[in-house]
C-alpha cells in the first residue's frame, strides 16, 4: 500500500500555514496540492501565500491551484475586519517573506480535486480548512467522487459550544453555509474537526521562542508569524491561554484519527437567520442506520502538541 | 450498602407516568417520594395525576409533594396548546384513571429536596423530567446540598441536535432557561439525557398492543395513555416511527449509567433570544480540568427498550 494522498484547501492564514507545515513535516501522506480559498483572505492573497510558505520551507515541486473566489450564493467576497484582526492584512501577521517565483497551476483547483479523486480514489485524503465552497462545486460537477475519495476531514463548525462568529456559526461554515450543508448532506465520509476539539490545543510563545532558538530562515518567520496570531488572541479576551491550532489539527487528524474521540452523526447546517452557519446533527436522519459524518468532541492535547512541535521543528531546522 | 433513593422531579404527563412506572419496577432503588413541576400542564394537576398513577400502580405509602407553579421569571404559568396536544388536557391523553384518596404531602417539595440531600448524602439520585425551577430553588436556599447528592440524571436539553420547542430549545429547558442555567453552572454532578438519545427510545403501538394483553387495570389504562401519545407523534409529522420515551430514559440511566455513552462537558444554558433555552457547552470553562456534566451522546436503543418492557409488563400484570 502506497502513501495517502493528501489535498490541502486552504485559505491561508496563520493557522493554514502551520497546516501547510505540519503535512511537509508528515512522512506518512504525500501533499500532491494545495487548492486556494477566501476566507481569513482574498483567494488570489491566499494562493501567493501558499506559494511562499512551501518556498520558504523548501518544497518547490508542490503544485497549487485556484479556487473559488466567493460563496456560492454571492457574487464577491470582501474579508472581514476580524479575519484581518487575526491574520494580518497579508493573512501572515503582517510578516514579510520571500517571493515565491513559481506560477500557480493552470487547471482549475476544483478540477484537481475531481481528477485526484478518479486517480487516487481511497487512498486520497482532501483537508478542507476555510468555506467548503471548492469541495461542494467539485461534488455538483461530478457527484461520483462522493464515493471514491478516502476521506474529508475539514476544519470547521462547532457541535457542543458555540461558534466564533455568532452564538451558533463557527468562521470557516459561516463563509458558505449552502456549500457546507451541501457537502454535509452529501454521500461523502466525513470528519468534523471543529472548534469543539481546537479550542482545547494551544499553542503559547514559550514553543515559539523554542522556534526562535533554532535560528533558522523558517524558523524566524514562523515564530514572527504565530506570535502575532497569539497577540491577536490576546486582543480577543477571549479566555484561552494561547493560540488554538485550528488548521494543524485537522492535518494531524487525518494522518492519524485516534488523536480525537468521534462522535458519529448526520450533519446539516442551517441556512437561514438567526441560526445561519450552526453544524448540528440532522433530526431528519438521526435514526438512519449509518452516519456519514463522525464529529470530533475530545482530543488528546498533549499527544498533539509534541507531535505538531517535533515535527515542526525538526521541519524549520532544515530550512 | 443501601439501595439508592430516588426523588422523581415530574410535570406529570405521558412520558412522566412512564417514568414513575419505571422507578417502582426497578428493585435497584427506592423511590422515596415524587415532587411536582409544571410544563406539560399545571403542577396541581400533574401532582393529582401522581397520586392517581401510584395508587393505580398498587403504591399507597410514597409521597407526592408540591413544586413551583411557574418559573422563576414569571408570575403565571400556561399550559402550551401544543403540550395538550402531545399529553392530553388531563395531561394523560384524556383517559380516565380512577382517583386517589390520597392527599399531597404537607412539606414542600424544595424542603423535601434539601431534607433528602442532607439525609441520604451521596445515596440521593433526583431525576427531574421537567422545568429545572423546583432544584434552581433548592440550591438557592441551601448551597450545601450541590455537594452532597450523589447525582442528578435530568431529561431535558439538545447538544447535538436541534431542539423541539426552537430550533435550539428542548421544552423542559424552554420552560425555565434562568433555572436551568444555575443547574447547569451549579457543582451538581449532572447527566443529561436530552432529546440526543431520547429521540432514539421510540414505543410503537406493537408494544402497547402487549400490554393490551396483560388485561389488567394498569395495563388498559397504560396502552390507552401511551396510545395517545403514539397518536399526537404520529400528527406532529416527525419522522419518527413511534413516540419517545423520553422520561422513563432518564430513569433508567439514573439506575444504569452503562445504557448510554456520555460526554464530559460543561453546560450552560443561553437565556436571551433567539437562543434562550439552548444547553450548549460553556466555552469559558472549556479547558477546565473537570466538568460537572456528562451529556448523553449515545444510547443502547435495544437494550433499554427490552428493560423497560420487562419492567413494565411485570409491573402491570401485578396491578
Amino acid at each position: 500500500m502506497g502513501r495517502k494522498k493528501m489535498i490541502l484547501d486552504l485559505d491561508t492564514g496563520i493557522d493554514d500555514a502551520l497546516a501547510i507545515a505540519y503535512a511537509l513535516a508528515s512522512t506518512e501522506i504525500d501533499l500532491i496540492g494545495i487548492v486556494g480559498s477566501y476566507g481569513n483572505l482574498q483567494m488570489l492573497a491566499g494562493v501567493q501565500n501558499s506559494l511562499n510558505l512551501l518556498n520558504l520551507l523548501g518544497e518547490s515541486n508542490i503544485p497549487v491551484y485556484l479556487g473559488e473566489k466567493h460563496s456560492i450564493t454571492t457574487q464577491s467576497f470582501d474579508t472581514l475586519e476580524i479575519s484581518q484582526e487575526i491574520h494580518g492584512m497579508n493573512g501572515l501577521g503582517d510578516i514579510k517573506i520571500p517571493k515565491s517565483s513559481r506560477p500557480y497551476a493552470s487547471e482549475s483547483g476544483i478540477d484537481f480535486i475531481i481528477d485526484s479523486a478518479h486517480e487516487f480514489q481511497s487512498d486520497l485524503i482532501i483537508v478542507p480548512t476555510g468555506p467548503l465552497t471548492n469541495l461542494s462545486l467539485a461534488i455538483k460537477k461530478d457527484p461520483k467522487i462522493e464515493t471514491l475519495i478516502g476521506k474529508v476531514v475539514l476544519m470547521g463548525g462547532a457541535l457542543t459550544i458555540p461558534g466564533n462568529v455568532t452564538a451558533v456559526a463557527e468562521a470557516n461554515i459561516n463563509q458558505d453555509p449552502e456549500a457546507a450543508n451541501e457537502v454535509f448532506q452529501s454521500k461523502l465520509p466525513i470528519t468534523m474537526v471543529g472548534l469543539d476539539v481546537t479550542l482545547k490545543t494551544l499553542l503559547t510563545k514559550k514553543e515559539t521562542e523554542l522556534w526562535r532558538e533554532i535560528d533558522s530562515p523558517s524558523s524566524r518567520a514562523f515564530a514572527d508569524i504565530v506570535d502575532y496570531y497569539i497577540n491577536a488572541y490576546a486582543n480577543l479576551k477571549t479566555n484561552l491561554d494561547g493560540c488554538a491550532l485550528h488548521d494543524p489539527l485537522a492535518v494531524a487528524v487525518a494522518i492519524d484519527a485516534s488523536l480525537v474521540t468521534t462522535l458519529p452523526i448526520n450533519m446539516k447546517v442551517d441556512t437561514e437567520a438567526p441560526f445561519s452557519g450552526r453544524t448540528i446533527g440532522d433530526e431528519t436522519r438521526l435514526n438512519s442506520n449509518q452516519a456519514t459524518t463522525v464529529v470530533a468532541v475530545a482530543v488528546e492535547t498533549e499527544r498533539f502538541l509534541s507531535t505538531f512541535m517535533t515535527r515542526l521543528s525538526t521541519l524549520f531546522s532544515k530550512n
